[in-house]
Protein backbone atom coordinates (compact mmCIF):
# COMPACT_ATOMS: atom_id res chain seq x y z
CA UNK A 1 0.00 0.00 0.00
CA UNK A 2 1.06 3.38 -0.87
CA UNK A 3 0.42 6.45 0.53
CA UNK A 4 0.71 10.06 -0.81
CA UNK A 5 1.07 13.65 0.03
CA UNK A 6 -2.01 16.15 -0.61
CA UNK A 7 -1.58 20.37 0.05
CA UNK A 8 -4.88 21.50 0.23
CA UNK A 9 -5.18 25.19 -0.44
CA UNK A 10 -7.41 26.61 1.94
CA UNK A 11 -7.88 30.36 -0.05
CA UNK A 12 -8.13 33.28 1.82
CA UNK A 13 -9.83 32.72 4.94
CA UNK A 14 -13.68 32.20 4.85
CA UNK A 15 -14.32 28.61 5.00
CA UNK A 16 -16.76 28.55 2.63
CA UNK A 17 -14.34 30.14 -0.33
CA UNK A 18 -12.10 26.16 0.85
CA UNK A 19 -12.44 24.48 -3.24
CA UNK A 20 -14.94 21.50 -2.92
CA UNK A 21 -12.31 19.43 -3.46
CA UNK A 22 -9.79 20.44 -0.78
CA UNK A 23 -13.11 20.65 1.70
CA UNK A 24 -14.03 17.05 0.71
CA UNK A 25 -10.36 16.42 0.98
CA UNK A 26 -9.86 17.50 4.75
CA UNK A 27 -12.89 15.95 6.13
CA UNK A 28 -11.83 12.72 4.68
CA UNK A 29 -8.20 13.25 6.06
CA UNK A 30 -6.70 10.90 9.08
CA UNK A 31 -3.25 12.66 8.86
CA UNK A 32 -3.25 16.39 8.77
CA UNK A 33 -0.31 18.47 8.96
CA UNK A 34 -0.03 22.80 9.05
CA UNK A 35 2.57 25.34 9.74
CA UNK A 36 2.03 27.68 12.11
CA UNK A 37 4.13 30.28 14.46
CA UNK A 38 5.04 28.35 17.69
CA UNK A 39 3.12 29.12 20.50
CA UNK A 40 -0.01 29.77 18.58
CA UNK A 41 -2.98 27.94 16.92
CA UNK A 42 -2.07 29.17 13.68
CA UNK A 43 -4.72 30.45 10.53
CA UNK A 44 -4.47 27.21 9.04
CA UNK A 45 -5.95 25.47 11.85
CA UNK A 46 -8.38 27.86 12.60
CA UNK A 47 -10.02 28.08 9.08
CA UNK A 48 -10.76 24.25 9.62
CA UNK A 49 -12.10 24.47 12.99
CA UNK A 50 -15.14 22.04 13.19
CA UNK A 51 -14.54 20.07 9.53
CA UNK A 52 -11.78 17.33 11.09
CA UNK A 53 -12.72 14.05 11.52
CA UNK A 54 -12.21 13.21 15.65
CA UNK A 55 -9.59 10.55 14.86
CA UNK A 56 -7.46 12.67 12.58
CA UNK A 57 -4.29 12.83 14.22
CA UNK A 58 -2.62 16.32 13.60
CA UNK A 59 1.03 17.20 12.58
CA UNK A 60 1.43 20.97 13.68
CA UNK A 61 4.83 21.80 12.10
CA UNK A 62 6.25 25.03 14.36
CA UNK A 63 8.00 27.32 12.46
CA UNK A 64 11.53 27.60 14.61
CA UNK A 65 11.63 31.61 13.50
CA UNK A 66 9.25 34.21 11.93
CA UNK A 67 10.12 37.83 12.31
CA UNK A 68 12.56 37.14 15.71
CA UNK A 69 15.62 37.07 13.35
CA UNK A 70 16.07 39.51 9.88
CA UNK A 71 15.78 36.89 6.68
CA UNK A 72 19.39 38.07 5.53
CA UNK A 73 20.74 37.02 8.68
CA UNK A 74 22.46 33.41 8.47
CA UNK A 75 21.03 32.07 11.25
CA UNK A 76 17.59 32.00 9.48
CA UNK A 77 18.68 30.40 6.40
CA UNK A 78 19.88 27.41 8.53
CA UNK A 79 16.99 26.88 10.80
CA UNK A 80 14.54 27.37 8.15
CA UNK A 81 16.20 24.89 6.00
CA UNK A 82 16.69 22.54 8.81
CA UNK A 83 13.24 22.75 9.97
CA UNK A 84 12.04 22.10 6.43
CA UNK A 85 14.24 18.73 5.72
CA UNK A 86 13.01 17.79 8.91
CA UNK A 87 9.67 17.62 7.98
CA UNK A 88 9.81 16.66 4.33
CA UNK A 89 11.48 13.35 6.13
CA UNK A 90 8.77 12.84 8.57
CA UNK A 91 5.69 13.41 6.04
CA UNK A 92 7.79 11.31 3.60
CA UNK A 93 7.96 8.59 5.97
CA UNK A 94 4.34 8.60 6.83
CA UNK A 95 3.55 9.38 3.01
CA UNK A 96 4.78 5.77 2.60
CA UNK A 97 1.80 3.78 3.94
CA UNK A 98 -0.49 6.85 4.94
CA UNK A 99 -2.14 9.48 3.22
CA UNK A 100 -1.55 13.14 4.55
CA UNK A 101 -2.88 16.50 3.94
CA UNK A 102 -0.63 19.42 4.15
CA UNK A 103 -3.09 22.64 4.71
CA UNK A 104 -1.40 25.90 3.28
CA UNK A 105 -3.37 29.38 3.76
CA UNK A 106 -4.33 30.73 0.09
CA UNK A 107 -2.60 29.44 -2.75
CA UNK A 108 -0.16 26.54 -2.15
CA UNK A 109 2.76 27.60 -4.96
CA UNK A 110 2.09 31.55 -4.39
CA UNK A 111 4.42 32.43 -1.91
CA UNK A 112 3.26 29.42 0.00
CA UNK A 113 5.70 27.96 3.02
CA UNK A 114 4.92 24.35 1.45
CA UNK A 115 7.33 25.12 -1.75
CA UNK A 116 10.02 24.22 0.51
CA UNK A 117 8.92 20.97 1.53
CA UNK A 118 8.02 20.35 -1.93
CA UNK A 119 11.16 20.85 -3.85
CA UNK A 120 12.44 18.54 -1.03
CA UNK A 121 9.87 15.76 -1.87
CA UNK A 122 10.99 15.94 -5.60
CA UNK A 123 10.60 12.08 -6.17
CA UNK A 124 10.43 10.50 -2.50
CA UNK A 125 6.49 10.49 -2.72
CA UNK A 126 3.52 11.07 -4.30
CA UNK A 127 2.61 15.02 -3.97
CA UNK A 128 -0.85 16.78 -5.10
CA UNK A 129 -1.54 20.12 -5.00
CA UNK A 130 -5.21 21.79 -4.64
CA UNK A 131 -5.32 24.92 -5.71
CA UNK A 132 -6.70 28.19 -3.91
CA UNK A 133 -7.97 31.34 -3.89
CA UNK A 134 -5.04 33.33 -3.05
CA UNK A 135 -5.38 35.90 -0.20
CA UNK A 136 -5.55 38.72 -2.19
CA UNK A 137 -7.95 37.69 -4.31
CA UNK A 138 -10.50 37.29 -1.16
CA UNK A 139 -8.85 41.05 -0.12
CA UNK A 140 -9.97 42.77 -3.50
CA UNK A 141 -13.62 40.96 -3.50
CA UNK A 142 -14.07 41.90 0.15
CA UNK A 143 -13.17 45.27 -0.59
CA UNK A 144 -15.83 44.92 -3.92
CA UNK A 145 -12.71 46.52 -5.94
CA UNK A 146 -12.07 45.33 -9.51
CA UNK A 147 -8.41 44.79 -9.27
CA UNK A 148 -7.55 44.62 -13.23
CA UNK A 149 -9.52 45.63 -16.37
CA UNK A 150 -8.88 45.06 -20.27
CA UNK A 151 -5.22 45.32 -20.43
CA UNK A 152 -3.92 46.22 -17.41
CA UNK A 153 -0.63 45.32 -15.75
CA UNK A 154 -0.43 43.84 -12.11
CA UNK A 155 2.50 43.99 -10.47
CA UNK A 156 2.37 41.71 -7.31
CA UNK A 157 5.57 43.03 -4.40
CA UNK A 158 6.13 41.82 -1.27
CA UNK A 159 6.40 44.72 1.94
CA UNK A 160 9.85 43.37 2.64
CA UNK A 161 11.02 44.93 -0.59
CA UNK A 162 13.59 48.05 -0.37
CA UNK A 163 11.40 51.37 -0.75
CA UNK A 164 12.92 52.31 -4.23
CA UNK A 165 12.34 49.00 -5.44
CA UNK A 166 8.62 49.32 -4.43
CA UNK A 167 8.19 52.84 -5.49
CA UNK A 168 10.15 51.78 -8.94
CA UNK A 169 7.71 49.05 -9.45
CA UNK A 170 4.14 50.50 -8.27
CA UNK A 171 5.04 53.69 -10.94
CA UNK A 172 5.51 51.16 -14.22
CA UNK A 173 2.33 48.84 -13.26
CA UNK A 174 -1.97 49.35 -13.26
CA UNK A 175 -2.43 47.76 -11.04
CA UNK A 176 -0.39 47.15 -7.59
CA UNK A 177 -0.75 44.74 -4.65
CA UNK A 178 1.60 44.94 -2.12
CA UNK A 179 1.53 41.34 0.36
CA UNK A 180 3.51 40.88 3.89
CA UNK A 181 3.10 44.75 4.84
CA UNK A 182 3.13 44.05 8.79
CA UNK A 183 5.95 46.48 10.26
CA UNK A 184 6.57 47.38 6.42
CA UNK A 185 3.51 49.53 6.48
CA UNK A 186 5.65 52.96 6.50
CA UNK A 187 7.62 51.94 3.87
CA UNK A 188 4.93 50.74 1.48
CA UNK A 189 3.00 54.13 2.13
CA UNK A 190 6.07 56.47 1.27
CA UNK A 191 6.54 54.41 -1.48
CA UNK A 192 3.59 54.24 -3.10
CA UNK A 193 3.21 58.07 -2.61
CA UNK A 194 6.41 58.57 -3.94
CA UNK A 195 4.89 56.56 -7.10
CA UNK A 196 1.63 58.94 -7.18
CA UNK A 197 -0.33 56.20 -6.13
CA UNK A 198 -1.15 56.82 -2.25
CA UNK A 199 -4.75 58.18 -3.16
CA UNK A 200 -6.15 55.11 -4.68
CA UNK A 201 -4.76 52.66 -2.50
CA UNK A 202 -6.85 50.07 0.24
CA UNK A 203 -5.37 48.25 3.00
CA UNK A 204 -7.41 45.14 3.18
CA UNK A 205 -7.11 43.67 6.88
CA UNK A 206 -8.07 39.96 7.83
CA UNK A 207 -9.96 39.69 4.22
CA UNK A 208 -12.94 37.61 4.27
CA UNK A 209 -12.80 36.49 8.14
CA UNK A 210 -14.27 37.81 11.09
CA UNK A 211 -12.54 41.18 12.30
CA UNK A 212 -12.41 42.50 8.48
CA UNK A 213 -11.29 46.05 7.93
CA UNK A 214 -11.09 48.00 4.64
CA UNK A 215 -9.81 51.20 4.79
CA UNK A 216 -8.13 54.05 2.70
CA UNK A 217 -4.22 53.55 3.32
CA UNK A 218 -3.87 57.45 3.55
CA UNK A 219 -6.10 57.87 6.11
CA UNK A 220 -4.54 54.73 8.22
CA UNK A 221 -3.60 55.99 11.13
CA UNK A 222 -0.11 54.28 12.48
CA UNK A 223 3.61 52.49 11.35
CA UNK A 224 1.96 48.52 11.86
CA UNK A 225 -0.55 46.02 11.09
CA UNK A 226 -1.22 42.44 10.58
CA UNK A 227 1.52 40.78 8.71
CA UNK A 228 -1.03 39.13 6.00
CA UNK A 229 -2.24 42.41 5.36
CA UNK A 230 -2.56 43.40 1.84
CA UNK A 231 -2.62 46.64 0.21
CA UNK A 232 -4.47 47.30 -2.97
CA UNK A 233 -4.21 49.70 -6.00
CA UNK A 234 -6.76 48.93 -8.56
CA UNK A 235 -6.30 49.11 -12.20
CA UNK A 236 -7.67 51.81 -14.45
CA UNK A 237 -7.56 50.01 -17.93
CA UNK A 238 -9.74 50.58 -21.12
CA UNK A 239 -13.69 49.62 -20.37
CA UNK A 240 -16.39 50.67 -22.74
CA UNK A 241 -18.20 53.60 -21.82
CA UNK A 242 -20.27 53.43 -18.71
CA UNK A 243 -23.09 56.49 -20.89
CA UNK A 244 -24.76 54.89 -23.65
CA UNK B 1 -39.75 41.26 -1.67
CA UNK B 2 -36.34 42.36 -2.72
CA UNK B 3 -34.05 39.98 -4.81
CA UNK B 4 -29.96 40.44 -5.50
CA UNK B 5 -27.36 39.63 -7.87
CA UNK B 6 -24.79 37.20 -6.64
CA UNK B 7 -21.62 36.87 -9.10
CA UNK B 8 -20.00 33.30 -8.50
CA UNK B 9 -16.60 32.86 -9.43
CA UNK B 10 -16.27 29.08 -11.21
CA UNK B 11 -12.21 28.85 -10.53
CA UNK B 12 -10.37 27.89 -13.19
CA UNK B 13 -12.24 24.90 -15.36
CA UNK B 14 -12.05 21.67 -12.94
CA UNK B 15 -15.86 21.44 -11.36
CA UNK B 16 -14.61 20.16 -7.93
CA UNK B 17 -12.16 23.96 -7.72
CA UNK B 18 -15.45 25.81 -7.22
CA UNK B 19 -15.17 27.00 -3.76
CA UNK B 20 -18.05 25.55 -1.32
CA UNK B 21 -19.45 28.91 -1.41
CA UNK B 22 -20.19 28.74 -5.56
CA UNK B 23 -21.11 25.80 -5.56
CA UNK B 24 -24.27 25.87 -3.47
CA UNK B 25 -25.18 28.67 -4.55
CA UNK B 26 -25.32 27.59 -8.18
CA UNK B 27 -27.20 24.47 -6.92
CA UNK B 28 -30.12 26.04 -5.94
CA UNK B 29 -29.91 28.91 -8.16
CA UNK B 30 -33.43 29.69 -9.76
CA UNK B 31 -32.12 32.00 -12.64
CA UNK B 32 -28.60 31.79 -13.79
CA UNK B 33 -26.92 33.99 -16.23
CA UNK B 34 -23.83 33.82 -18.02
CA UNK B 35 -21.62 34.93 -21.08
CA UNK B 36 -20.71 33.19 -23.68
CA UNK B 37 -19.75 33.69 -27.59
CA UNK B 38 -22.30 33.69 -29.43
CA UNK B 39 -22.71 30.07 -30.66
CA UNK B 40 -21.35 28.83 -28.87
CA UNK B 41 -22.18 26.48 -25.50
CA UNK B 42 -19.67 28.63 -23.39
CA UNK B 43 -16.94 27.77 -21.08
CA UNK B 44 -18.54 29.16 -17.32
CA UNK B 45 -21.86 27.63 -18.51
CA UNK B 46 -19.73 23.87 -19.47
CA UNK B 47 -17.86 24.02 -15.93
CA UNK B 48 -21.56 23.59 -14.46
CA UNK B 49 -23.22 21.41 -16.53
CA UNK B 50 -25.21 18.78 -14.12
CA UNK B 51 -24.97 20.68 -11.57
CA UNK B 52 -28.58 23.40 -12.23
CA UNK B 53 -31.66 22.71 -10.75
CA UNK B 54 -34.16 21.25 -13.25
CA UNK B 55 -36.29 24.25 -13.36
CA UNK B 56 -33.42 26.60 -13.35
CA UNK B 57 -34.00 29.67 -16.04
CA UNK B 58 -31.03 30.27 -18.03
CA UNK B 59 -29.72 33.66 -19.48
CA UNK B 60 -27.28 33.61 -22.17
CA UNK B 61 -25.76 36.28 -22.61
CA UNK B 62 -24.11 36.29 -25.81
CA UNK B 63 -21.15 38.56 -26.49
CA UNK B 64 -21.98 41.07 -29.81
CA UNK B 65 -18.44 40.88 -31.32
CA UNK B 66 -15.30 39.18 -29.35
CA UNK B 67 -12.36 39.02 -31.85
CA UNK B 68 -14.04 39.97 -35.14
CA UNK B 69 -13.42 43.65 -34.38
CA UNK B 70 -9.90 45.12 -32.96
CA UNK B 71 -10.46 46.37 -29.25
CA UNK B 72 -9.34 50.07 -30.52
CA UNK B 73 -11.92 50.17 -33.43
CA UNK B 74 -14.96 52.58 -32.48
CA UNK B 75 -17.52 50.09 -32.91
CA UNK B 76 -16.10 47.30 -30.89
CA UNK B 77 -16.39 49.80 -27.97
CA UNK B 78 -20.00 51.13 -28.74
CA UNK B 79 -21.57 47.45 -29.42
CA UNK B 80 -19.79 46.26 -26.14
CA UNK B 81 -21.00 49.52 -24.03
CA UNK B 82 -24.69 48.79 -25.65
CA UNK B 83 -24.07 44.95 -24.54
CA UNK B 84 -23.17 45.70 -20.53
CA UNK B 85 -25.39 48.32 -20.59
CA UNK B 86 -28.24 46.35 -22.02
CA UNK B 87 -28.01 43.11 -19.48
CA UNK B 88 -27.43 45.57 -16.98
CA UNK B 89 -30.78 46.79 -17.35
CA UNK B 90 -32.26 43.03 -17.85
CA UNK B 91 -30.72 41.79 -14.33
CA UNK B 92 -31.58 44.87 -12.18
CA UNK B 93 -35.62 44.45 -13.45
CA UNK B 94 -34.89 41.12 -12.61
CA UNK B 95 -33.38 41.28 -9.24
CA UNK B 96 -35.56 43.42 -7.96
CA UNK B 97 -38.48 40.14 -7.17
CA UNK B 98 -35.87 37.53 -7.63
CA UNK B 99 -32.40 36.34 -6.88
CA UNK B 100 -30.28 36.04 -10.28
CA UNK B 101 -26.56 34.05 -9.85
CA UNK B 102 -24.27 35.35 -12.90
CA UNK B 103 -21.34 32.69 -13.18
CA UNK B 104 -17.86 34.38 -13.98
CA UNK B 105 -14.89 31.99 -14.82
CA UNK B 106 -11.89 32.61 -13.07
CA UNK B 107 -12.25 35.11 -10.18
CA UNK B 108 -15.37 37.83 -11.26
CA UNK B 109 -12.93 41.16 -10.54
CA UNK B 110 -9.48 39.55 -12.18
CA UNK B 111 -10.34 40.99 -15.99
CA UNK B 112 -14.03 39.86 -15.84
CA UNK B 113 -16.72 40.38 -17.63
CA UNK B 114 -18.44 41.19 -14.75
CA UNK B 115 -16.76 44.12 -13.65
CA UNK B 116 -18.53 46.05 -16.87
CA UNK B 117 -22.05 44.82 -15.06
CA UNK B 118 -21.09 45.55 -11.83
CA UNK B 119 -20.12 49.08 -12.08
CA UNK B 120 -23.86 49.53 -13.95
CA UNK B 121 -25.47 48.06 -10.82
CA UNK B 122 -23.91 50.46 -8.97
CA UNK B 123 -27.02 51.88 -6.55
CA UNK B 124 -29.77 49.84 -8.22
CA UNK B 125 -29.15 46.51 -6.74
CA UNK B 126 -27.79 44.75 -4.17
CA UNK B 127 -24.83 42.73 -5.57
CA UNK B 128 -22.73 40.22 -4.01
CA UNK B 129 -19.56 38.32 -5.37
CA UNK B 130 -18.18 35.47 -4.71
CA UNK B 131 -14.00 35.09 -5.83
CA UNK B 132 -13.04 32.22 -7.45
CA UNK B 133 -9.03 30.67 -7.81
CA UNK B 134 -7.74 32.92 -10.88
CA UNK B 135 -7.24 30.73 -13.72
CA UNK B 136 -3.57 31.45 -13.79
CA UNK B 137 -3.47 29.64 -10.45
CA UNK B 138 -5.30 26.68 -11.90
CA UNK B 139 -2.32 26.79 -14.63
CA UNK B 140 0.82 26.89 -12.22
CA UNK B 141 -0.87 24.17 -9.95
CA UNK B 142 -1.71 21.83 -12.84
CA UNK B 143 1.61 22.71 -14.27
CA UNK B 144 3.25 22.14 -10.48
CA UNK B 145 5.29 25.07 -10.73
CA UNK B 146 5.71 27.24 -8.08
CA UNK B 147 5.56 30.54 -9.11
CA UNK B 148 6.32 33.27 -6.50
CA UNK B 149 9.05 32.85 -3.60
CA UNK B 150 10.36 35.09 -0.67
CA UNK B 151 10.08 38.59 -2.27
CA UNK B 152 9.70 37.48 -6.05
CA UNK B 153 8.05 40.28 -8.08
CA UNK B 154 5.11 38.83 -9.64
CA UNK B 155 4.27 40.44 -13.22
CA UNK B 156 0.72 39.77 -14.49
CA UNK B 157 0.69 40.74 -18.34
CA UNK B 158 -2.06 40.39 -20.92
CA UNK B 159 -0.75 39.18 -24.75
CA UNK B 160 -2.68 41.80 -26.51
CA UNK B 161 0.00 44.57 -25.35
CA UNK B 162 2.52 46.16 -27.74
CA UNK B 163 5.39 43.56 -27.54
CA UNK B 164 7.76 46.42 -26.49
CA UNK B 165 5.75 46.80 -23.12
CA UNK B 166 5.36 42.69 -22.55
CA UNK B 167 9.31 42.62 -22.88
CA UNK B 168 10.12 45.55 -20.45
CA UNK B 169 7.42 44.18 -17.57
CA UNK B 170 9.07 40.59 -18.47
CA UNK B 171 12.72 41.66 -17.97
CA UNK B 172 12.09 43.91 -14.92
CA UNK B 173 9.80 40.99 -12.94
CA UNK B 174 11.03 38.14 -11.35
CA UNK B 175 8.06 35.90 -12.05
CA UNK B 176 5.83 36.69 -14.82
CA UNK B 177 1.92 35.83 -16.15
CA UNK B 178 0.63 36.31 -19.72
CA UNK B 179 -2.64 35.95 -19.63
CA UNK B 180 -4.61 36.42 -23.32
CA UNK B 181 -2.42 34.78 -25.72
CA UNK B 182 -3.93 33.18 -28.47
CA UNK B 183 -2.76 34.98 -31.70
CA UNK B 184 -0.78 36.84 -29.74
CA UNK B 185 1.45 33.95 -29.22
CA UNK B 186 4.51 34.67 -31.63
CA UNK B 187 4.79 38.02 -30.13
CA UNK B 188 4.49 36.81 -26.06
CA UNK B 189 7.27 34.53 -27.77
CA UNK B 190 9.84 37.19 -28.96
CA UNK B 191 8.70 39.50 -26.24
CA UNK B 192 10.76 36.43 -23.84
CA UNK B 193 13.07 35.78 -25.36
CA UNK B 194 14.20 39.57 -25.68
CA UNK B 195 14.05 39.72 -21.86
CA UNK B 196 16.10 36.62 -21.84
CA UNK B 197 12.88 34.82 -20.38
CA UNK B 198 12.19 32.49 -22.66
CA UNK B 199 13.87 29.13 -21.73
CA UNK B 200 12.43 29.65 -18.71
CA UNK B 201 8.68 29.89 -19.69
CA UNK B 202 5.86 27.73 -19.86
CA UNK B 203 2.54 27.78 -21.74
CA UNK B 204 -0.19 25.93 -20.00
CA UNK B 205 -3.32 25.67 -22.44
CA UNK B 206 -6.84 23.93 -20.94
CA UNK B 207 -5.52 24.15 -17.12
CA UNK B 208 -7.18 21.61 -14.73
CA UNK B 209 -9.61 20.69 -17.45
CA UNK B 210 -9.62 17.46 -19.96
CA UNK B 211 -7.13 18.12 -22.64
CA UNK B 212 -4.82 20.22 -20.27
CA UNK B 213 -1.78 20.51 -22.12
CA UNK B 214 1.24 21.56 -20.39
CA UNK B 215 4.59 22.35 -22.65
CA UNK B 216 7.91 24.78 -22.74
CA UNK B 217 7.41 27.60 -24.46
CA UNK B 218 10.73 27.81 -26.44
CA UNK B 219 9.73 24.20 -28.43
CA UNK B 220 5.72 24.82 -28.69
CA UNK B 221 5.49 24.88 -32.23
CA UNK B 222 2.90 27.33 -34.06
CA UNK B 223 1.48 30.94 -34.39
CA UNK B 224 -2.05 29.82 -32.68
CA UNK B 225 -3.17 28.32 -29.06
CA UNK B 226 -6.66 29.00 -27.29
CA UNK B 227 -7.72 32.44 -26.40
CA UNK B 228 -7.42 31.62 -22.51
CA UNK B 229 -4.09 29.82 -22.39
CA UNK B 230 -1.53 30.96 -20.17
CA UNK B 231 2.51 31.71 -19.98
CA UNK B 232 3.83 31.23 -16.94
CA UNK B 233 7.40 31.92 -16.12
CA UNK B 234 8.18 31.26 -12.71
CA UNK B 235 10.30 33.03 -10.34
CA UNK B 236 13.22 31.91 -8.45
CA UNK B 237 13.48 34.46 -5.02
CA UNK B 238 15.62 33.76 -2.09
CA UNK B 239 14.65 30.41 -0.48
CA UNK B 240 16.27 28.46 2.59
CA UNK B 241 19.13 26.32 0.49
CA UNK B 242 18.20 22.99 -0.29
CA UNK B 243 21.13 21.33 1.13
CA UNK B 244 21.91 20.53 4.76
Amino acid sequence: MMGRIICAGLGPGDPELLSVKSDRLIRQARHVAYFRKAGRAGQARRIVEGMLRPDAVEYPMDYPVTTEIRFDHPDYNRMLAEFYGLWADRLAELAQTEEVVVLCEGDPLFYGSFMHLHSRLQGRSEVEIVPGIPGMAGCWNAAGLPITWGDDVLSVLAGTLPEEDLARHAAAADAVVVMKTGRNLPKVRRALAAAGRLEEAWLVERGTMPGQRVARLAEVEGADCPYFAIVLVPGRGRRPELAE
